[in-house]
């Protein structure tokens, strides 16, 4: 049955009003800079750093103005979403700070760390295997089940006003960007990113970066609709999801262009970070330095800032030990 | 032969100076929170991350006073000096930035990325046994070969006024600070943190943090004079190095107390912090951590300062994967 409530856009006022919802619980994380890869790319590049973000990713922005949007009487019912991880472990956090219960349907292949902090926070995991189609069949019993409130990961005017406000930080935290890079999996963070520059900052080119194994937002943005890969595979755990209304409406008025890396680009690329700038970040997030990397006249002589979307990885599994 | 020259101890003027120095070829270093590690201990701990700083490590504040502070014609014979790692390459990228001659004497046994650093900044290396009977002997050679300017990894009063900008910086960005804990190893950092307090914050209690496998400054402290072990086996490996007159100076008169913590200990801390607070940290840096673990009724209620000291590490050989 296709849900034919007319999409809400939410616009910069929700952002604003998202950030003073949500400031009490996330951090203002800061930007970093490094020489080297200033250096290596010839732009002046700003890590806008979300893996020290509070639940180690951004999406606590989105899942915070979720739930302390609830009524009381929504909010008694809790919430409940569907989630690769850092979504479900970030609206776990947002409900145990308000106190709520928050049920998540996770695949069962989701690295062990983003269970372990799902339920380090108080969430209630129900497995499901790693597909699009599973996650959807479970998620629907969950939710039949408990009745609380779904709280999409990406899909979701809340999510999306709340992701809007990293971007909205890093206008304050660097001046005169040209662009700004993120990656792209369902399309939060960048629909969030295109809210914020359309409104406040027109001039900056947002560009999205993705797998080239996962790359459906990528053949999406070309074909002018909608693309779904049903069960991708990629090491950017984060960014098998497939783009979605809301999203696509972002992506495709507003994003200057998507490029995509391969697996063993963005393995470089995240090693190379961890080496050089010495932070601990997510296959995900080395999906837009691997882009940069390998298309650098795009970037030279611009101020860019690049999101680092999260930092919960398995510390036993790192993907260059594999094999 | 008994080195006869009176030894100059710097004063907090001689940090003032050495900020000024070098103040263009470092970073002012951020200092993080983490509500997961304040919950665990109970006090509220602020980390100095120079693991940021350039080259890796605060060792950079050291080299880059003892270097930018030579004449003109003692800089055109370059530096030289052995170092576990750190010294080594902060003073080839301090010698880079002047433009001299850098040889550095190396354990055969110092971490491959270490190594690998010092080259990229240009330094020449010779490699040693790892001990201090060894390292000692084979840079005799070295110096006499080079007539380089020796600067020594941290007994000597530039390098010692170097290591004091950190916590001078630490002091204007953390108010009411009740105590600084630091790993010890030569004691650089530790005489350097002495020195800045002792003259500006002489109310905050500065603690050392050292592995039991490498315990003479421990052993040291409790017995009133210097011991020090040849070859100390442990995966602290910038912590192997004894004390000597300069950093005994500082670390007898104004050290509040040594703990000390297992391999095990450690290498658990690093491990942790890397998970939780998303930053790339030697085993060095995690000791006082680890010490501040297993010691918390010291630390409880109060407002600390944990440096966290270099950054440079092997990936592929993390100690958590060994065995």
């Amino acid at each position: 049955m296709k849900d034919l409530t007319p999409m809400y856009v939410p616009t910069f006022d929700d952002v604003l009003a998202a950030h003073e919802r949500i400031r009490p619980h996330i951090h203002r994380t800061p930007v970093l800079t490094s020489s080297y890869f200033n250096e290596l790319v010839g732009a002046e590049l700003f890590f806008k750093c979300e893996n020290f973000q509070k639940a180690g990713a951004f999406k606590v922005r989105g899942a915070c103005n979720a739930v302390f949007g609830l009524s009381e009487a929504q909010a008694a019912l809790g919430v409940c979403t569907h989630s690769s991880g850092n979504h479900a472990l970030s609206l776990s956090y947002a409900a145990g700070r308000r106190g709520i219960p928050c049920n998540v349907v996770m695949p069962r292949t989701a690295p062990q760390a983003k269970k372990d902090a799902v339920r380090g926070y108080g969430g209630v995991i129900t497995e499901c295997e790693p597909s699009t189609s599973s996650r959807e069949a479970v998620f629907a019993q969950v939710q039949a089940q408990t009745g609380g409130e779904f709280v999409h990961p990406y899909n979701d005017p809340r999510v999306v006003a709340g992701q809007a406000t990293c971007s909205r930080e890093l206008l304050e935290q660097v001046e005169g960007l040209d662009a700004v890079i993120a990656p792209i999996g369902g399309g939060g963070m960048i629909s969030g990113t295109c809210l914020t520059m359309s409104a406040i900052a027109p001039g900056v080119d947002v560009y999205a970066a993705e797998p080239k194994n996962a790359d459906d937002a990528y053949r999406s943005f070309k074909a002018g609709r909608i693309i779904a890969d049903d069960a991708p595979e990629t090491v950017a755990d984060g960014l098998k999801v497939p783009l979605k209304d809301l999203t696509w409406h972002f992506v495709s008025n507003h994003v200057a262009d998507i490029f995509t890396a391969t697996e063993e680009e963005i393995v470089e690329a995240m090693k190379l970070t961890w080496k050089r700038m010495k932070i601990v970040m997510e296959p995900s997030c080395a999906v837009p330095l691997a882009t940069i990397l390998k298309n650098k006249d795009v970037f030279r002589g611009r101020r860019v800032g690049v999101i680092i979307t999260g930092g919960n990885v398995d510390l036993d599994t790192l993907p260059w030990m594999k094999g």
